[in-house]
């Protein structure tokens, strides 16, 4: 087990360090410290304004301050502009690694390659994982398009952009399924997911060619072992950059059935100001195309609405709003419960 | 200017040594000799059996025998099973690299990370050219959905499957333009394509978050400069492996216009025996929704029939009965030139 130290220098909070709140919400590691000066002397929940998530966590102002704790990693809990390693991280880092500690890293550039920072793991015993770094196991694998074991159900979490809580829907989903004694996996597919799971395809890495094959070798050794697999959905089809990320998960996963994923009130894509998102039917019929051109049909079954920081009744009526319009079950899993969703599952799949 | 000797050991064929008859056919460099001991003693045309391609270019059994041409460089024009560098080519790589030439390799592992042909390249001064190495300027750039400049016309050659001509026709269709004296430029996304141009995007080699981003640099500077960009299409859409590919070059090359690729007579995917390929009508409008989903109208305006190996007339019936059936101008540039398709363009979008 992991007592991990998390950084999130100068973002500490629920929108701004979304990799260090997943791993708070959802890690079975226990987190014994957060980094962010901006903070120090005020503990996780107080920050976060989230009581029951966090409590007693210290929010302390450096590394060092970090060590009485006695953490055996250090997490990167927030993503730098442009995915580089900011020149103000690396004494953190650094000085993590020459007292031993593992750093766990999300980043496009892969700390491991890092010549200061692999002298400094090796002058204190530390150790680097690039949670990027694909696994050699799936890194080349190339699609089949193989249907999966019968009597498994795939689920895919399909969003309408990034950032619209894919990840987090699919995590309480399986937690509730688990909680109803159905033998549920979790697919993680970014890095924040891996991180979570200690283990996954962080498929936005795979080189293109491998994208689909990436997925399906996870997805398909994980329906193998178990009767429900909950894949962690990226992107989105009609994201001017990532769609191709989003179609290789799509192709990969084969899921039975998808969850769609969005937040209410989201109008562009999120960074892209210029692209509108499509209206939710519109973005329905991309991947259940996608998924045809495969010859696969793969019906909706319900939808997971994001109504964070709105007021419970807004919550209850977008929620209601949307259930009549697509009519599918809807609900948001993180505030409501994950059973309208596992309902329909159920109804739909078993 | 190169000088090339080829290597296609075991496999020189039309069919079986796409690059090699690719890169004979369309590259300004001088090919110098062919290397491939089953057909030592012949010329290439005599092999290919297609007269005018490569006569008086000898086929001899090794490296060895090449040199006395005076090469410059060793193409590698033959895939391996498995993209993995085969122990029998290794010999042939070392020698030429230890008599200083260039050694141009598509393939997956790069020639460059290997300490045998590192060592051998020091030692006799040769260079390898990693051609599926991305280009530093675009390996990492996010797509970012902006139109092109006004005027330009970029075409995109769709593909019913790998290998049915995609390349072929837009290298026959870029040159009957600038035959016409249309400002007309290639842009190349294979590895064979980038031998021949000489430059390029390596896009099934990108990563995947990068796939529309590195195709939308490449083709959108290419659209500053040119009143024309010919995009070599990749894979397809309805591809059980290599359908996000395809995507990322539908978004990052934000065509103005289709052209359908299509083999008379393919039936199945190719090395995927149990995926059919959807009808022509079905596999256009997999495209067109693709583009759609960023909010784009992107029109069919002509079919590239590769009609390989038919005769004459089965080859214009194959033809006449696509263009009826699907309403579109339809030929195979290959046999029967590019007028067809370019009079389309012109009619479709000057």
């Amino acid at each position: 087990m992991r007592r991990l130290v998390i950084l999130a220098e100068g973002h500490f909070s629920v929108q701004g360090a979304k990799t260090a709140v997943g791993v708070l919400r959802f890690s079975s590691d226990e987190t014994v410290a957060v980094i962010d000066s901006e903070h120090a002397g005020a503990d996780v929940a107080t920050v976060l304004a989230s009581p029951g998530l966090g409590e007693g966590i210290p929010v302390v102002a450096s590394i060092t301050d970090a060590l009485p704790f006695h953490p055996t990693s250090l997490l990167i809990g927030i993503a730098p502009i442009g995915g580089r390693l900011p020149d103000v991280w690396r004494p953190t880092i650094v000085r993590a690694l020459e007292e031993g500690l593992e750093v766990i890293s999300g980043l496009h550039i892969f700390l491991g390659e890092d010549h200061e920072l692999r002298a400094a793991a090796e002058r204190g015993g530390g150790r680097i994982w690039d949670v990027r770094q694909p696994p050699a196991a799936v890194a080349m694998h190339i699609g089949e398009g193989r249907p999966h074991r019968p009597g498994s159900h795939t689920i895919y979490f399909a969003g309408t952009d990034c950032n619209v809580g894919k990840m987090t829907a699919a995590l309480v989903i399986e937690r509730g399924a688990r909680d109803r004694g159905w033998d549920a996996a979790f697919a993680a597919t970014g890095q924040t997911g891996i991180m979570i799971a200690g283990a996954g395809v962080p498929v936005d890495r795979l080189i293109s060619d491998f994208t689909s094959g990436g997925v399906e070798a996870m997805v398909s050794e994980l329906a193998e072992q178990h009767a429900w697999v909950f894949v962690e959905g990226q992107g989105s089809l009609g994201h001017p950059a990532y769609a191709p990320v989003t179609l290789g998960l799509v192709h990969g996963a084969a899921p039975d059935a998808f969850i769609l994923c969005h937040e209410a009130g989201r109008e562009f894509v999120h960074g892209f100001p210029e692209f509108r998102i499509a209206s939710l039917p519109t973005v329905m019929s991309m991947y259940t195309s996608a998924a045809s051109w495969l010859g696969r049909t793969t019906p909706f079954v319900g939808v997971a609405l994001n109504t964070y920081g709105m007021p419970d009744d807004a919550a209850r009526a977008a929620i209601a709003e949307t259930a009549t319009s697509l009519g599918l079950p809807t609900t948001d899993p993180v505030r409501y419960g994950a059973d309208v969703l596992l309902d329909a599952l159920s109804d739909a799949l078993i």
